[in-house]
């Protein structure tokens, strides 16, 4: 069976993702980015998530974001707190990075390539999507089409799918799924403002999503937050 | 009038491509890449003829695709040399390099979000191809459509095209309209195996197509060659 290319941010999303992409037998690469982000907790997360979750490698890339600026995730624009949920779908928030998910899968389809991958695995989600152009399912299938045209695979081979498992479950449903595949959500971080211990903050609009998702499922979020005994 | 972003190789394609681009009257963003190549010494000749073409801003991007292997202008895998033209088109090369045209585009994509660019300017060439995928039309259409699906200017704003002035152009008209643009093409480097003072090879594809097109036209290509005086 051929390889997949999972990408692995340390979150969430990621980490059920590539429990999922597990489940198809496939030999799994989880890729991940230094791309510039305040806070380098969730590469220490994805390490942990790859050994756990039986990823056969993990790659991190250096990518260097930063310098386009324009984010507040990359650059030194402060971070929302305590918006509503329905305040979050209204418009494109400023921790949007520019082209971010056009550029991770855009590695992704190079390691594909190289590596004879017949998918390629990330953690969108249209649902609670918090606003980003790049999360939606009309650009994930535009990138399929692409990446089919731009590569020797897509051209004379087996093709390239591009698998966007969450994109169509809430956050809730999201975490059932991974309870189920044993994900340990204790070692994702979610948090667009963990402080330098990596315990999130609670309020940013991830958080937020992430919060209300646990509390539906009348569970408690086992990863760390400020100000809150573990 | 918004700026344009300019995908620049030191090469004699980018360099025509900038000058063309500057006849739009756009301010125009030039981006390079050190992107494991082996040889850095195309970054030098684009960063002169970013001076020269007047480029208002240069930007060099360290990525790292070598770390994926792969492609003959990366890894240790030798350039062919001395394939007759007809032979170039008929199966995809060694020397071509993963995703990189889609990497490369990513990356303007992020630059011309950021920066309000409505235009990505890159010098790909159906007719002289060479045999790459990501050189295609069907190519270039395809990811002007993900890109406006992928960022805010696509989805709130004025949209983004690729621009391929050279994509129907033989090397020679290339060269032709390069000239008349006053392109100093002793600044430009093709080559894929050149020595360690830059000059070229003058038998990989690249430079066998290079030294057809300047013999169509009666003129000596200006580009230093090893063991040709100048």
């Amino acid at each position: 069976m051929p390889p997949a290319i999972v990408l692995l941010s340390g979150g969430l999303d990621s980490a059920t993702t590539l429990a999922i992409a597990r489940t198809t037998g496939r030999p799994c690469h989880a890729l991940s980015f230094r791309y510039g982000q305040r806070h380098q907790h969730e590469l220490t997360l994805a390490r942990r998530l790859a050994t756990t979750l039986g990823a056969v490698r993990h790659l991190v890339v250096d990518i260097d974001l930063a310098q386009f600026g324009g984010s507040a995730l990359t650059a030194d624009i402060e971070v929302p707190k305590d918006r509503p949920v329905e305040a979050m779908a209204d418009e494109i928030p400023v921790t949007y990075v520019p082209a971010r998910n056009t550029v991770f899968l855009s590695y992704a389809l190079a390691y594909a390539e190289v590596s004879g991958a017949d998918e390629i695995y990330l953690g969108v989600n249209a649902v609670d999507y918090s606003g980003y152009p790049d999360c939606r399912p009309a650009f994930i299938e535009a990138f399929e089409r692409m990446a089919n045209l731009a590569t020797k695979a897509g051209v004379e081979g087996q093709g390239l799918r591009i698998q966007a498992p969450l994109l169509h479950l809430t956050k809730a449903d999201i975490i059932r799924r991974g309870l189920e595949l044993g994900v340990d959500y204790g070692s994702t971080s979610t948090c667009y403002d963990p402080d330098d211990e990596g315990r999130a903050c609670g309020r940013c609009d991830a958080c937020t999503l992430r919060l209300r998702a646990f509390a539906e499922l009348g569970l408690r979020d086992p990863a760390p937050y400020r100000g809150v005994e573990s």
